[in-house]
């Protein structure tokens, strides 16, 4: 066991990064432009403005600025959880008994439980300084939504959530974090919009859908005074503040004089790889150096693995913009996956365009692995991870036991997105071998790609 | 706002305590032994080691040693957790508009979501290293239960913990994080015990005791071969193992030049507060250095300020042996509230002996104006504590308030010991309304004390 680099390199908060790394600037196939589902023409800032903050749109259509700087209210914020630390896993490399190194970027020491704060303080800051009085969004698993109540708390911003009914009626723990910091939370589809209404009309009983709560969010966005939508993955500008994670991933790496040969993320809309991956991204891009990069996904909703890439609509509902990215069909409905920030049938643009280009790859994984490697990550690291997050740690401990055989020193880098203290339903079921594995039929996915938008 | 002090002092790996500080050492009146229930004579070793490790043994009777070494395999461990932050709650000073310096020493940030980690790796360490199978140990709001379970673990000892049945049904999901650390769970009482089938015998139906649960998790220590019982607070050798949270406290504010004026901590069993105090409590009893110290308690269980400082019974069953401390006697049934970490008849006799001598205070307060500050303390730093937690938060706003109102600069240390995730039944009866703030009457606490052992 090496004594010089430490468990936990914790950086000096002036170590703090003060701009947020664009990855876009540095690509030269950009990723395709969000699209107007009504012309199929480049969405403009004046289109984008009654859904987004100003600043925002900005910042989601500028492919060529390299660095934004973060303005000094948001890193006041950072410093109450950030630098978040980056961990070297010797008792898991000696538990293994593996040559390789590994580390992990935790983001889960902070109430939200994820790194989803990270934009969450960023998108409610621009919203204060545009004199909003609040925001709207939906939340699935219920990450994004805590730490947009949490972000809104601390600028004094009013925040509506619209929470799947099923997971809201599940999950009322969930809900009640979101309450503690004063948000309303509203079980979707609702009586209080005309899409929920008419949702519920024709579906009275229903449990909702992430699509469904993302159309009655921007509803409420768009028809109410001083109200805006946001939201927590797959946006550029949510890859854009959450380069956070790769920036200071790489200050601590390169401090130590350590450099990554494997860089591992769960993807679901990509916010988390997106930002852990980027600077080292940004290098490759440039020809300066060279890393494997893994995205990992479920089996139960393979968009990498399994989609197509192409133009499709962001949400179910199809109101959104229309993407261009790697996707299962915006009518996919994923089997039943506790990973439920992962159950998303698109992916960021961004990181579908690089993964076109051959730049990263991507694996799926199933969810009984997923918990396997949870459990025996957190008998020995002492971190109970969120399921999310168990996908990355499934693939660096597969990557770690190859080194075993092959006897080679890798240095594995991956990222712990979250704690799984709200997800105890999920870790019983495994515990009481309930859990399964559904795989998409090829013809279930070829069904709902055949109904793309056609562009 | 002050630039030189960061939000969070983190001390190097390097700077992690070597050895636990013993406070009995420098106390001219010793905190009084404990005695044999059936001779009234002081315990001995022997007759303690049938149910603690020997280690476990010699540290509960000495009190003249100053510091025990930390085992380097113990520190190993601290290392994937600790130093932890002391955070400087500039945000909540801000909000307040108070010129007081508000610190918080923060031990949430790990699994098992507190303090009690410091102390069960200990305890697990020596078990192990007596070559003990397993341990067994009693647990009511399930802290302490993951706690021992995490570190058993991380050493591969069996862990059977008995969970008060009541908790075991409402807190399925601390049960849950138990399971995934390997921990064996039982609902007590049980018909695995004869104590547990003797109580269900003449008590059908019950839910249970913290008292009951100690009696079973005793009786399968001393009657299984390889076996030892555990515990959480309390006990002297608890409190030497939690002094690595005060040792770290003194170190981060000594690095910075800052000498605080009042320390507070809220007191149960007294784990966390005798911990955190433990070396300026020192500084006090050898003249070097003058504090307040404050001890918080909930007013439904009033120990310290509503109770009598005498010879008693630390389990409801009357099994254990009798400690000399601030008591409301062992039949003592506390209403319902929130924090169970608090919910305990008596005191630790170190910290009750200091408390008699002045050297202490203490005050209580009611549950729903801890949890009033708990979620401003939330809203402001971001962080959601645990109900025990926050009766440190809510004494610590009110002093920081009365400097507001006095113009005094005081700095304020108190120990944030853990978060609120498995507490959000207790949020949301906040939220609701319908948490109430009983006192026990002057005639129920006489009744109680009035049964006594006579010694």
């Amino acid at each position: 066991m090496s004594t010089n680099i430490p468990y936990k390199i914790y950086l000096e908060e002036s170590e703090l990064p003060q701009s947020w790394y664009n990855l876009r600037a540095d690509m030269k196939n950009k990723p395709a432009p969000l699209l107007n589902p009504g012309t199929h023409e480049p969405m403009t800032a004046e289109e984008l403005s009654p859904v987004f903050c100003e600043e925002l749109v900005r910042q989601e259509l500028d492919d060529t600025t390299q660095y934004f700087k973060i303005p000094d209210e948001i890193v006041s914020f950072y410093k109450m959880y950030r630098p978040s630390p980056l961990v070297r896993a010797y008792c898991l490399e000696e538990k293994l008994q593996t040559p390789a190194k590994i580390y992990y970027k935790f983001e889960g020491n902070n109430t939200s439980g994820s790194h989803k704060l990270n934009s969450a303080i960023a998108q409610a800051y621009y919203a204060k300084k545009q004199g909003l009085k609040g925001v709207t969004t939906e939340t699935g698993a219920g990450q994004w939504g805590t730490a947009l109540s949490m972000a809104c708390s601390y600028f004094d911003l009013d925040c509506k959530v619209f929470m799947v009914k099923v997971s809201y009626e599940q999950k009322p723990f969930r809900r009640e974090v979101m309450r503690t910091y004063g948000a309303s939370v509203t079980p979707s589809p609702s009586e209080t919009t005309n899409i929920g209404k008419k949702i519920l009309a024709e579906h009275p009983g229903t449990t909702g859908s992430l699509g469904c709560a993302i159309s009655e969010a921007v509803e409420v966005a768009t028809s109410t005074e001083g109200y805006r939508y946001v939201l927590g993955s797959v946006l550029n500008q949510v890859l854009l503040h959450q380069s956070v994670i790769g920036l200071e991933t790489k200050s601590a790496l390169d401090k130590y004089g350590i450099k990554p040969d494997i860089i591992i993320g769960c993807a679901g809309g990509g916010s988390n790889l997106g930002g852990l991956i980027s600077p080292f991204m940004g290098e490759k891009l440039r020809g300066e150096a060279d890393y494997r990069i893994i995205a990992v996904e479920p089996v139960s909703c393979p968009s990498f693995t399994r989609g197509t890439f192409a133009y499709d609509f962001c949400d179910t509902g199809m109101v959104c913009p229309l993407a261009k990215m790697y996707t299962l069909g915006s009518g996919y409905i994923p089997a039943p996956n506790h990973a439920g920030g992962l159950r998303y049938h698109g992916m960021s643009s961004t990181l579908s365009q690089l993964y076109a280009d051959g730049l990263m790859e991507a694996v799926s994984v199933p969810q009984t692995e997923v918990f396997k490697a949870a459990e025996e990550f957190a008998r020995i690291e002492g971190i109970l991870p969120a399921p999310e997050s168990s996908h990355a740690i499934k693939v660096a401990l597969d990557e770690a036991k190859k080194c075993k055989e092959t006897g080679e020193e890798k240095t594995i880098v991956f990222g712990l997105t979250g704690t799984g203290y709200f997800d105890m339903v999920a870790y019983e079921k495994f515990h009481n071998g309930e859990m399964d594995d559904y795989v998409p039929t090829d013809e279930e996915i070829a069904a709902s790609v055949a109904k793309l938008p056609k562009i």
